[in-house]
């Protein structure tokens, strides 16, 4: 008998991007906000009393639903916390997939999907975006158990409408889930499916748009009867102390992350401009990065490289879709500045050397 | 098609002790460390940047597996971190149980074992144990994937010798969990066994001798062939940067932990012989609580509730086996004088009543 199931000795796990020890990089790969969380929450973090910190939290982490349901016109019930968005997804297949079960995603877009389907030993669906990353037609009334939809997706940081994505809701039986880990950088979101939809589970996480990728926090919007299943699957406390301070802090001053998200709309129209007179083709984004092919000639995963001995930190993918691609943060205006300077240096010698 | 798994709308889901929102309780419901988080948690915590929040965490929170490595005399790569011991426990279940497969533990224990190989859909094999808390034999040689013991147990209190879950190591072909949530309180530990057996995996918190419930932290130990595959299915980021300064401020901190330990243990032999004292059968512990038999005519979930009035929480549990105890965290001297005080004032009334 193996110690470990054969899907887990199998499956390689899934890589999450480079986080670098030292400091002094320009860091574009991982999707964090460039600028700091809310003052506010530095100052719910100095209220932690540290005697406290002996006892348990509150197993729902309830101000952070209080709060939440107020500012988004939810019932606070509709709300679960989790230990960033990562755990509410892990909760939904715990719920919901048994191995052998279909999972359906498009394709590409966020790998811990993939992951996940690996670990619960499920069959995977999984069907390519157009070239635009429309909805592919094949996701419609798919027989999973869970589909799951970046939206914005990663890496490409396209959106499909929200009118789409409710007809897809309704064309299935399984759960449908909106991964809207990027949603405070685009246009609309799809929260109002819930009201709707009994199979929709809305995940959102205070990682991107609340700066605070640091202390994981995410959350749930669904019916009650669904948040009523993840609660029998979550840990018992899966938020704690300090991270639910800071969460109830962050999400509290709207205005900051408002503030900051429109900065980095800003400066994505900039990178995107910047790249594309570069000669990339670069996707319309949604979030806070932009997905850019690059200039024929140039290889990506070179061009990877030369960033990084420069250190400015992107993201590629060696797979297909993608290979010929980078993904780049959005970072402030002077990160943006130096990515696009490197990379104007970097065509020009390659340029350089074919002439 | 319903939207959940059978297995899981089936279940009830683990119930987590009271945790009032309240102040003013002598709270012995839990097992919470009466004493504050070594001061240096608060240094720490202090020391992270409130700008380094906007970053992800290290994933695998190196500086604790040094610091842990270094002072329990272990390779840092036989250390896997993670969000409370109930994420590393989730993450065994995950790595190791299908639907289908044999989960062994004893009987009475902490009850999250069931919850967890209820979502696993898992087979139970719960031996019980003689009423000296002693290995049940049942679970020698045993097929399960996974044995689970938590040593000390709970809600017993009590501890199964060392040398003994070698011999049930050495018998079993599947993975033997030894959960040592208790056991910087208790005389002997068993991670030399670590050295011995490819199988066996100690778990570790620092909710309870280190007082740090609030954070959540756990950590598991096991020889390098294990750690691999339950890395696969770790959340990416399964601790955060504020809790990674907090456990490693506080495990450093060995002194403090022993202290506040040392002076559990001494109120541990108080709180004993006073139950004694009132009529109690208490089990010897080896843990920061007591499992006491309630005096012939008192009914546990009576006192329970009289308690309760009294602002004093302790724990019950309505099964089999326990119904006619009490499970008291032990807390600090004054606490421990209230919880006798009440008894004492209570068993009075009920002696009156009855004469």
């Amino acid at each position: 008998m193996a110690l470990f199931r054969e899907n887990i000795l199998d499956m390689s796990g899934y890589v999450p991007g480079f986080q670098p020890r030292e400091t002094g990089f320009v860091k574009l790969n991982t999707n964090e906000n460039p600028y700091p969380p809310s003052p506010r929450v530095k100052e719910a973090l100095d209220a932690v009393a540290q005697a406290d910190l002996r006892k348990y939290p509150d197993p729902f982490c309830e101000p952070f639903r209080q709060v939440a349901g107020r500012i988004l016109g939810i019932a606070p019930g509709r709300i679960l916390a989790g230990f960033g968005s990562d755990d509410i997804l892990r909760m939904i297949f715990m719920a919901c997939v048994a191995p052998g079960d279909m999972i359906a995603y498009p394709y590409p877009t966020y790998s811990l999907y993939k992951s996940l389907a690996e670990m619960s030993d499920a069959r995977i669906l999984s069907a390519d975006f157009p070239e635009d990353y429309s909805l592919p037609e094949e996701l419609i009334g798919n027989n999973a158990r869970v589909t799951l939809i970046a939206n914005p997706n990663s890496p490409s940081g396209t959106m499909i409408p929200a009118a789409r994505l409710a007809e897809l809701a309704g064309s299935l039986k399984g759960i449908l889930v909106i991964d809207e880990a990027y949603v405070d950088f685009a246009d609309e979101n799809c929260l109002p499916l819930i009201e709707r939809f009994g199979n929709v589970i809305v995940c959102r996480t205070l990682s991107k748009s609340y700066s605070l990728a640091g202390i994981r926090f995410g959350f749930a919007v669904a019916q009650e009867p669904v948040i009523e299943q993840l609660v029998k699957v979550k840990d018992s406390y899966n938020t704690d102390r300090l991270s639910q301070a800071a969460a109830v802090a962050a999400f509290s001053d709207q205005e900051w992350m408002r503030l900051n998200a429109e900065r980095i709309r800003e400066q994505r129209a900039v990178l995107a401009a910047g790249l594309e007179a570069l000669g990339f083709s670069v996707w319309p984004s949604q979030s806070n990065f932009v997905l850019a092919r690059t200039p024929s000639g140039a290889s990506a995963p070179r061009l990877l490289e030369l960033l990084m001995e420069r250190k400015v930190l992107i993201r590629y993918f060696a797979q297909r879709r993608v290979d010929d691609c980078l993904r780049i943060t959005v970072g402030a205006p002077e990160e943006v500045r130096r990515l696009l300077d490197c990379l104007g240096e970097l065509l020009e010698r390659t340029a350089e050397r074919k002439t």
